[in-house]
């Protein structure tokens, strides 16, 4: 088992050690979970309260937070989350892939495979497509023709990367992914819908994350586009032509309809739906459930079906609750009068 | 690069020049993206006037609109989107696999594979399956036993089409479906929950589409039947015993449950949800996310939770906004009768 | 073809035969679609009707039901639908896979497959894991280290089951099932948003069912967690640190958010939302669509979103109705007082 002191973690982080440097680390823990060997962290009052009737080994604490950690060693810092994620790091590194195309991948004519990277068993690649260095593709998993993955992604098992994809670095796409399907486009025709071919294709740029069995559909005549350092969680659906900016949050289950434009920094909660052809400014947050029927400006906060403003939300909500009331005091209301009238 | 002069694609179309007839086409945009070389098409003013700022070779455009167009040579169709759809399929051919069966298919005995089908590569086909002349079938895809697939399908890559299912000529099957997966049935046991064996068929009519990672359930005794024509999209969940008429559109994250009948013609907005056991009347119309909890009447528009007929609906959603405002009359109503009343 | 004497089926399911005790039966149907041939059963009277325009060849009934069968024979049982149940496994006994391990399958090193287990075509399971006796493994199934899955479980095809996940006994996971993959977990970073490394398990208990396409996330620090008996259908997102109870049914398309308790024997509806941390109360029935955004007491039932107890919901739904009558008769009744003031 690897161990550490808290004084070597403590330097991973740049953080501030009080009482014992010298303890040893020998692994991380939630706060209500943590042991007499583990590191742990709070971010707040609340949470440090939890620690009290813990034991943990170290944790780290923001520089201002009053903690009565009995023997509990401090490691302050700006950040304790951050600083966790760092430390998680160090006791759970990532098991990469063995380097190297597996025997039983089938990769195509022309396709270029980048030094360091690794190629999964079963796995099945085009012609004309390019695997950046360092980038794993697991099991199952089938990339077409003519696409493009950048370096450093993990892509797999079971996912499935059409023709024409583009996918930058550090790009991750968990189980069951689908990229580049053809988008939902008929037009009624003489002998019922008609498909419209679906020619443009799907971008995928760095540091972007999807998550599993989510789907996210080419271009009808121009792109979709998820924008760097976004992330979508899983079973989410993304249709044709859409358009999501940088460094947004979907999270699972939202269904975004074709042609939406989401601004950067955007965060969508679970199982939102946006309709066709809409815009979500910069910066907006759309609730969890949420039904988008209209355009949503930069930084607003929506909420509802159909959505708006999420105080107005609250409050159609809470009044809802009232009309059984309501109609109490009205017909109340109206007996009066009747007996003034008589 | 293939070219074709405007006459060309006009005579494919059965449109009519007007213009220079001999202009040469190189590729097809949509309106706001069309460059010098490209063919797009207009459906309405609105769009007519996106493409007076544009400098399109030529445009696809109704009989009647006045196109205003700087230069760019028309064609006038019937149908603008149906001769573009037609014209797409030109300058964007869909890329058959090759014919055959991939060495590393396995196939079960007793299975017929049709002349000019496609086996892609580590697909797995059980025993007495039918696929049909011309269909293709994608990599990792599993078919089961007794399975029937009909004539120029396309299948996958990574779908499971589980036994006794049979689906017709010319579906679509998009990365990641799930046909004839046992349905959610489960009886109060002496021992928790107990599973009811699902025996149904799950049968898919011709020309149906179904989106990436979608899933039918196989009936239970009886079967569940997608109809003809019917296309449906991402992610969408059609439970067992459910009966979805010809020529319906079910859009992304869309849910059926058991037992369900959904008339031809229909159209489901997505993340509707539809409760167990109702008829959805022909042609009927349901918006995003409604939630269906009564039969729909043949023709009805239906929106919201509950959902109910559209116009009631956005009634309700509207009169939701003014309850704060009620509250404030009602409550001076009130202090005025109190007045009086001293 | 199979077939059975009424006799032979009463005595499987411990039932009193009224009539013809030889008569033969060669299959299963439900009540509207029996034929001479077929057992069905009814459970109430409603049901009981439709036999009687039918004309199976018996009937598995309650005790007390009066049925006018027109000849059907009748079988009397506690519970007609558990004992079709028990019979429907005669008639269509489940195809086990050949037991073994197919040449295509690639298994790790220090991986132990138990005896009677059945390893399909294409499946690949890492190092030190454990198949329990009796287990089959379906087609393109990816197993990662240090797995261990029970006896007697259906897996697949084209499941994922990561790293360190733990499978009870009986488990039936369908086609595409996701399990243990990373949650979403992000934190502010210097470069954007940074991943937290999602180091937990994923448990899933003895005799747990998981539809098609659904997913269930690892923990982030601590585990993610089916209790014993839980049936969880297809599309349906349980995130990190989610516990499941016993007993627990989870319909299409519903979501749960991080760190949620669902208390035993909970039912939750299709699409249904649960926000994130909360507690559903034991034996709490959700309903379809809600969303659930406070805990839930034992035993209740919500409904709406907000999610509400759900005769206030029914009440607020059929209130919002009344809202244009409202503002109607409020507008009457100023109109009366001002004509009064003058």
């Amino acid at each position: 088992m690897t161990a550490y002191t808290v004084q070597q973690l403590a330097d991973l982080v740049a953080g501030t050690v009080e009482g014992d440097a010298s303890r040893r680390v020998e692994g991380v823990a939630s706060v209500d979970r943590a042991g007499p060997t583990d590191l742990t962290f709070v971010m707040n009052q609340r949470n440090a309260r939890r620690l009290r009737q813990g034991a943990a080994a170290a944790c780290l604490v923001t520089p201002d937070l009053d903690l009565d950690a009995n023997g509990t060693v401090c490691i302050r810092v700006a950040n304790p989350e951050l600083a966790f994620t760092r430390i998680l790091d160090v006791f759970h590194p990532e098991q990469p892939s063995d380097p190297g195309i597996h025997p039983t991948a089938i990769v195509g004519r022309g396709t270029r495979i980048g030094s360091g990277a690794s190629v999964g068993p079963y796995v099945t690649i085009g012609d004309n497509s390019v695997i950046g260095e360092g980038s794993q593709i697991g099991p199952h998993t089938h990339i077409d023709d003519d696409v493009v993955i950048g370096q450093d992604c993990r892509v797999g098992p079971g996912c499935t990367i059409l023709h024409d994809t583009r996918v930058g670095d550090r790009v991750r796409l968990y189980a069951g992914v689908r990229l580049g399907v053809d988008g939902f486009g008929y037009t009624p025709g003489a002998d019922g819908l008609t498909r419209i071919p679906q020619v443009g294709r799907c971008l995928i740029d760095d540091d972007v994350e999807i998550g599993a069995n989510s789907t996210v559909d080419r271009g009808a005549l121009g792109d979709t586009v998820v924008g760097r350092g976004t992330k979508i969680d899983n079973l989410v659906h993304v249709a044709h032509n859409v358009t999501i900016g940088e460094g947004c949050i979907v999270v699972a289950q939202v269904g975004i309809a074709g042609s939406v434009e989401v601004g950067a920094g955007s965060q969508l909660g679970g199982q939102a739906g946006i309709a066709g052809h809409l815009t979500i400014g910069p910066g907006a947050r759309i609730g969890a459930q949420a039904g988008v029927i209209g355009d949503v400006p930069a930084a607003a906060v929506y909420s509802g079906y159909p959505a708006r403003p999420h105080r107005e939300a609250l409050r159609a909500s809470a009044g809802s609750l009232r009309l059984h009331e309501v109609l109490r005091r009205l017909s109340e209301l109206e007996r009066r009068l009747e007996g003034e009238g008589e």
